[in-house]
């Protein structure tokens, strides 16, 4: 791979926090060292490596400290965790982290559903979770998620107004970034355009990631309408990992190879070499040994005379 | 559906072409009958039914003929076959197809290896095809398909001039329109963008269809690409099948039934009424027991308070 000066776009890789919290399985703690290795090899420098929840609700995410740790050797590397509440956040600080990923839904329903919350209490945690911040790591960015920002399988239609306002009202409530997810793979690319131009008008530069969902195939054609809006930070799982799958073959998150190998084939710089990233699929496997993997261009394999960082711009 | 005064976009289904040509399998004749009315019944209006070659090297389409008289029975519907060289295109109008498609390949090495001609050569049967149209069946449009558009399997890198070149080589010599064909999969956004808009700088309206793969899971993110610069007619296949797939679950052809869904959720009428298209695999799965399918809307379904034609536009 040639070298680039700089990515022209973020690739966020969650599959050590989305990817691993949706299986049944619980990968080793050494093999998602590994695993996370293995991506930072092939150049991702952001992660979301863990969730922190409490581990009788999840297992797979009881280790979330440690790993943390471990993602914190790794030079270069924003280590990313999610959490829902203040208490996640006061385990999540202590352990480490450089970046908190909060989500907020969009739908009332979803919002009590997955989290208890109303909207309105989840935008006064997000308040607390900064507070926390500005006291005990002042240069680690807040991120709050809208979910089911494209629709939710509970209520159906989420009205375009309550995503820009809770957008807006997370912003105010002091978050850095504000993204938009795409949590039931409800997307349409000209929704997509349409939402994060209407979140950009409200709160501008503080517009976050597209975390899009590749549940009816459309995961890729989403990301590259948010590209063409000005999108440049994308969320992504290696081998489709996680994302609430539906059925077998029906992938939830979008693929990070297949999204990666859009961008570099488009001439868009991501900073990730396409054969280090398939490679990063080994360790997945291995410590996932059964696990379904999801993802076109591993399968096809790169085209003949493809070569990274040659294409047009 | 409610009431749509025309469809914005074309979508031409070719499975019963590319898709049957595709598999070991050979589907009765009586099976593709049910199948192409069920294709017709969710509003298909164009449909590639046959492709009209020796029966001993493709004994899929051994009844190209049948199946075109019974095409030819629902009214509205466009019947399209393939036909690679004269001989092919005297049976097809003697059959009475509405439409013929000529393969042309931009690639010297694909032309030579798929048809045994030179690219020079291909023109030419192109230009004796258009001359026997003109003859028996003038009203029969020819259309000129570029294969291997986008890049070959064979010699890698295909030059954007040789597209143009031939696109307006095969216009010149009486085909009616040209579209590109993503043959091997190797297509990005960008490139369909640009390819697109030069093609029409040099061929204006008588740009033809895109026909996308899904090889590297690109499919719709291309299609949504051509539709972006313009191009409004779409070669698709009812579940996946055909297209050349590498792998289990590396689907060649785009999916209908995802992109019908892009589209329509975009608020692009198609014409197609998408529940009785997701029933027309049955037909299709039971002319061809054991044979893998794919598409994600279908496993997925229909998103909750998915409304077809209720979309923005």
């Amino acid at each position: 791979m040639p070298d680039t000066p700089s990515p022209a776009v973020l690739i966020s890789e969650v599959g050590p926090r989305d990817g691993l919290q949706s299986v049944k399985a619980v990968m080793p703690t050494a093999d998602k060292f590994k695993w996370i290795d293995a991506l930072y090899a092939a150049g991702l420098r952001e992660i979301e490596v863990a969730s922190f929840v409490p581990a009788r609700l999840l297992p797979q995410m009881a280790d979330a400290a440690d790993v943390v740790r471990h993602a914190l050797t790794l030079p270069g590397l924003t280590v990313l965790a999610l959490v829902p509440n203040l208490r996640g956040a006061q385990a999540a600080l202590a352990a480490g982290v450089h970046k908190l990923t909060i989500p907020v839904s969009a739908s009332a329903a979803h919002s009590l559903a997955n989290v208890r919350k109303t909207r309105e209490e989840m935008i006064a945690e997000v308040r607390n979770i900064v507070a926390l911040r500005n006291e005990v790591a002042p240069s680690v960015p807040v991120e709050a998620g809208i979910a089911t920002a494209f629709g939710c399988t509970l209520q159906g239609e989420v009205r375009e107004d309550d995503v820009v306002w809770l957008a807006t009202q997370v912003i105010e409530a002091g978050a850095e970034e504000s993204g938009l997810s795409d949590t039931t793979g409800m997307a349409n690319p000209a929704q997509v355009r349409r939402l994060f131009n209407k979140v950009r008008a409200a709160i501008g530069e503080r517009t976050g990631a597209a975390h899009m969902h590749n549940t009816r195939g459309l995961g890729l054609a989403n990301c590259l309408a948010a590209w063409d809006v000005g999108v440049r930070a994308f969320d992504a799982s290696l081998a489709g990992l996680g994302g609430c799958p539906f059925a077998p073959g029906a992938s939830g998150n979008v693929v990070t190879e297949d999204l990666v190998f859009m961008f570099e084939a488009m001439g868009v710089r991501t900073g990730i070499d396409l054969e280090q990233l398939i490679a990063a699929r080994a360790p997945l496997m291995a410590g996932l040994p059964g696990e379904p993997v999801y993802g076109m261009t591993p399968q096809a394999g790169l085209p003949k005379g493809f070569v990274q960082g040659a294409a047009h711009v």
